[in-house]
This record gives structure tokens, C-alpha cells and sequence, in this order.
């Protein structure tokens, strides 16, 4: 599974981070899967090798603008450039009124419909191809959610004790149902594939999160997952300033509640635009770093724009580099 | 006068154009004008020396999205880097629709007031501080117009005939008026400055179109113009190939129209994504600029991003170089 970051930039583009928006897909294969849709996330999908065309699902976390201003230049492009078949819309309700504002107020037509689903009333698990996703509501100003993907397809074994209990005889039958078909055995007993397969190992699970000044609220969702990816919007000196109204997350509250979690991978985005990343200039990105550093142990990453992560099916992450 | 293209793609961004913008100032002075406001222009302004907080007024010509689509982010990032002052749009009234039903669906809470003008009801020329402008109707499937800039606080000379006229005495008062202050003189007689003040040559006049499939509505607003900055969507063969009811316009149209009106400067942009700007690609961008050449013989551009033409006193429109 691949995380592509397109914005890691909170509030405001700067000129190396857009705002936020991250894709994740399948390794192999070219469908993908948006998650928020700042200003100019088409800009960045264009600099990747991921197409309108193979988009199959646009997840939104929540309505503030960095997050889904993109959203209707997208999906215009998409339409200008052909696209006929549907795409899914998950998000907060209220981005359904803001597409709706907004096709009534600048005449947007698009040539593909929209399913929207609003994950207010979601209460099971959603099955796009590739992923399940479920949301998880977060705690910020507005309506914000997380998303949980689960890893659908999961390569499958025979399950041979079964076989030899359903009395299916070793040899091309064997193949035909681990290839996903169904048979019938000579004496007329019917075997269907998905009863005789098991997974050869566990879906793996990423959890996105959307703004959030509670990682707690995202306890259960990270149990045995693989990779959470959080914002970590400021660090804790500059909240002191601020104060700690702010709705968003320390990179100490991240980082503390993914050791907590013991979660293997942690990858840190949507920073203050105040945290520059040229060295030497304060504050700094590795400011964020060093102070997510002190409290977590395992596999950490700060994103930064048209980074790919790749989460191994070993449950590794690491950085790939660019082509 | 200085315009800088901050978008010159049609309808989609492509990677080397974006959507349309195009600022437009005086070449001394930090203040500016947008015209125009695709997704990304907030990014583009990052690459440029002009700064949000020196902006004047924001002019849209229609609220098609790559006209417009980039306006919230803007707003959201001037408020976000702090803006107090208040900010004008002029624009046709359906833009302040969409920007209310934003605000309405976001949330987006602006820290400087908008004063919005709808062209639809402008009768008079419209005083900003460095231009005075006049919209223009043009033709496309929306209300679309154009936008004419006249020059504001051009340099005076003093009416030497007029003053010896007055009776004011060659000396200090005559320094006074020339400097815009008004005197009284020893007989008791007042003597205002604009009485005795001329313009030192006349004002430049630049106009720039929205999108319009009809060069001609601009035919009373190009009277006297130094400039025409117009769409040239389309070469003819492609309107030949697509049908001519796509409500823009051609390179051969606009350049006819500038010839006709024996316009000095003409610079095209907003051109069809299709056409390549890498050299041999086809169709390209050459294209255009052949097709214009056939019908127009005096200072022809084709705008790309982030360049800068200077119109100078004496009417000569010249591209910068990039700093």
C-alpha cells in the first residue's frame, strides 16, 4: 500500500507544501483514492503519475478550505477531460452542501455523477474496490473525521484440511477453487472457493486522520494498524504562546499517543507554515521532529509534498525514492 | 503599467500554465489589481514579488471556475496572514453569490470586509486608487465582461498661460500650485491648483477581456487604447473541427479586431490546453501565434505564467526579463 503526499501545509499554501491532500492506493494497479482535496491538489496530481480517470473515491475530512478547495477544480478537470463513470464522495455532510453551492452558483455540470455518502450516517464498514473504509469522528471546530482503510483482496491460501474434510481430491479442482472458482465434485457435491480460502496473512490498516486536537479519539481505530498518518499541526512551545485553543494536535500528543498505541509507523503532516524548512530559519520542521522524536521510538516520518510512502506487506514503511 | 500573467491556460490547468489571473499595476508602487482568479493563483502570487496585503481590488469577468475557482483560498490566505483592510471586488453579481454560499458552507470567516460592486450595475467609470475602471459586456454563455483601466494621477504640467491669465506672479506660488496646493494671492484672490494644472500627456488606457466570443463588444472600450489583453482560445482549424458555438474565441478573430481598431499592443492568453508548448508537440502553441500574425502587424505577445510586460509612457508594450 502507497501514502502519496500532495499538500502537507496547514491553513495556507507555502512555497514548497501545499495544503492538504494525501492519496493512498494499492501498490500495484492504477486506482486511487484521495484523502481532502485542498487548493491545487489537480496541480500536484498533475507532477505524479496518478490519473482523474483511476480515481475511484475523494474522502473528505472536514469543510475547512485548505482541506477541500480543490474539490471543484478537480472535479471539473476530471470532467473536461472525459470522464462518464461515477465517483464516490465520503465526506462530512456539509461538503455536500458546498458542492451543491457551488455547481448551483457557478454552473459546474460534470459529465460523471456523484455518490456522495456522508459519513454521519455511515455505521459499517464501506467497500470501495480495493479498501473498506471506515470513518471515525475526531474533534476539531467542525464536523472532522479519520478514515481507516482496510486492505481488501488479501492474497488467499487453500485451506487444505477443509478440502480433505469436504472430500475434494487433490489436483486441477484444487487449482480452479484457489483460483476463485467454484466446483462440483464427481459425486455431485457443489464446493464454492471462498469457503475452502483463507488469507495468507493479515489486511493490513492505515488509519488518515483529519484535523483533530484528540488522538484518543482514535484508539480503537489504530488497534493493529500498520501506519497512522496524523497531523501535527504545532509544537508545544509555540501552543504555549498560542494557546490551547487551537483545535489541532502537538506533535508530543501525536507522538505520545502512537507510543502508547505501540503503532509501528507514525508519518506526521499538515504543519504551521510558520515551521520553515530550509535549515538554520526558526522555527523550523525539525523542531516538529525532534519534539515527535522525544516521544515516540518506532518508525516516524515527517511528509513532505510528492513523497511517496510505501507500507510493505511485512508491515514496514519507507520512503521510496523519487523516480 | 505593468501586467503579469498569472495563469494563461483555458479551463484546466496544464504543468507549465495555470487557470486564469493577471495582475495588473503601476510599474512603481506595491499596489495591484487581480483580474481573474483560477485555482492556484494564490500560488502563483507566491512567486511573484506582489503581496496580498498590497492588493486593491480583485475584478472577476465571469464565474466560470477557472475564472474564479481560486478566490476563497485567496481570501482565506490574506485573512489567515493577517488583513485588516477592506478588500473590493467587482465583479458580475453571481460571483457574490458564490462567495456567499462559501463562506455560508465553510465556515470561512474573512478578517477584512468585502466591498462588492456588481458590474451589472455600474453606469460610471469606477475610481480605485491607481486606475479608474469601466466593465465592459461581452459575449459567452454567462455574463462575462471586460475591464478597462484608465491611468490615474498622471504627471501634470503647470498652464503657464493660464496663470499669467490669473495674474499669479512667476515664484514660489507657482512651485506651490505645480506641487497640488492651492494659494491665495496678495490681492486676496484664491487660486486652486487643479485650475492651473494639465496633464502632461494623456492617460494610458489598457483593457482586458474576459472570456467572449465577440472581439467587437470591446470596440467603443479599445478607442484610444494602448493595450488589449484578449482571449485567443482557439486557432480555426480546431473551431472548424469542434463547431463554432463554443462561445470563445478564435487567434484569427482577435487579431482582425485588433488590426481593424489599429490597436498598437495586443497580447493573447487562455488558450486551449491542447495546444503544446513544447516545440514539434502538436497542435501547438506556434500555431496560435502564426494564425494571429496572419491578421494583425503590430506588437503581438502570447502570454505565458509569471511573465511581466511593461506598457511604458510613450505606449511601447516590452516583456521583462525575469529577475
Amino acid at each position: 500500500m502507497d501514502v502519496v503526499f500532495l499538500g502537507t501545509s496547514a491553513g495556507v499554501p507555502t512555497r514548497k507544501r501545499n495544503v492538504t491532500a494525501a492519496a493512498i492506493k494499492k501498490q500495484s494497479g492504477k486506482a486511487w483514492y484521495l484523502v481532502d482535496c485542498g487548493e491545487g491538489t489537480q496541480h500536484r496530481v498533475m507532477q505524479t503519475p496518478l490519473s482523474l480517470h483511476r480515481l475511484d473515491a475523494v474522502l473528505i475530512t472536514h469543510v475547512h478550505g485548505d482541506h477541500c478547495y480543490g474539490l471543484p477544480g478537480l472535479l471539473a478537470s476530471a470532467s473536461m477531460s472525459g470522464r462518464r463513470h461515477a465517483l464516490t464522495i465520503i465526506a462530512p455532510a456539509a461538503i455536500r452542501d458546498y458542492l451543491d453551492a457551488i455547481q448551483a452558483t457557478t454552473g459546474l455540470h460534470l459529465t460523471f455523477p456523484l455518490e456522495f455518502v456522508a459519513v454521519e450516517a455511515v455505521n459499517a464498514r464501506l467497500s470501495l474496490p480495493d479498501f473498506s473504509v471506515e470513518p471515525v469522528k475526531l474533534s476539531h471546530g467542525v464536523a472532522s473525521y479519520g478514515f481507516v482503510f482496510h486492505e481488501r483482496g488479501v492474497e488467499s491460501q487453500l485451506d487444505t484440511e477443509r478440502l480433505d474434510a469436504l472430500g475434494v481430491p487433490r489436483g486441477p479442482a484444487w487449482g480452479r477453487l484457489h483460483r476463485g472458482e467454484d466446483v462440483t465434485l464427481d459425486d455431485g457435491t457443489q464446493v464454492r472457493s471462498d469457503e475452502v480460502l483463507l488469507p495468507s496473512r493479515p489486511a493490513r490498516k492505515v488509519v488518515i486522520g483529519g484535523d483533530n486536537d484528540a488522538p484518543s479519539r482514535l484508539e480503537a481505530a489504530c488497534l493493529g494498524a500498520s501506519l497512522l498518518v496524523h497531523e501535527a499541526t504545532y509544537t508545544e512551545d509555540v501552543v504555549e504562546r498560542l494557546g490551547s485553543d487551537n483545535q489541532h494536535s502537538t506533535a508530543a500528543a501525536v507522538a505520545t499517543f502512537a507510543q502508547a498505541m505501540a503503532l509501528p509507523n507514525l508519518i506526521l503532516t499538515h504543519f504551521s507554515p510558520r515551521y520553515h524548512d530550509k535549515r538554520g530559519v526558526v522555527p523550523n520542521i525539525g523542531d516538529v521532529e525532534r519534539e515527535a522524536r522525544n516521544h515516540y521510538r518506532n518508525t516516524l516520518y515527517l511528509a513532505r509534498d510528492l513523497e511517496t510512502y510505501r507500507l510493505s506487506r511485512d508491515g514496514q514503511v519507507s520512503r521510496l525514492e523519487r523516480p
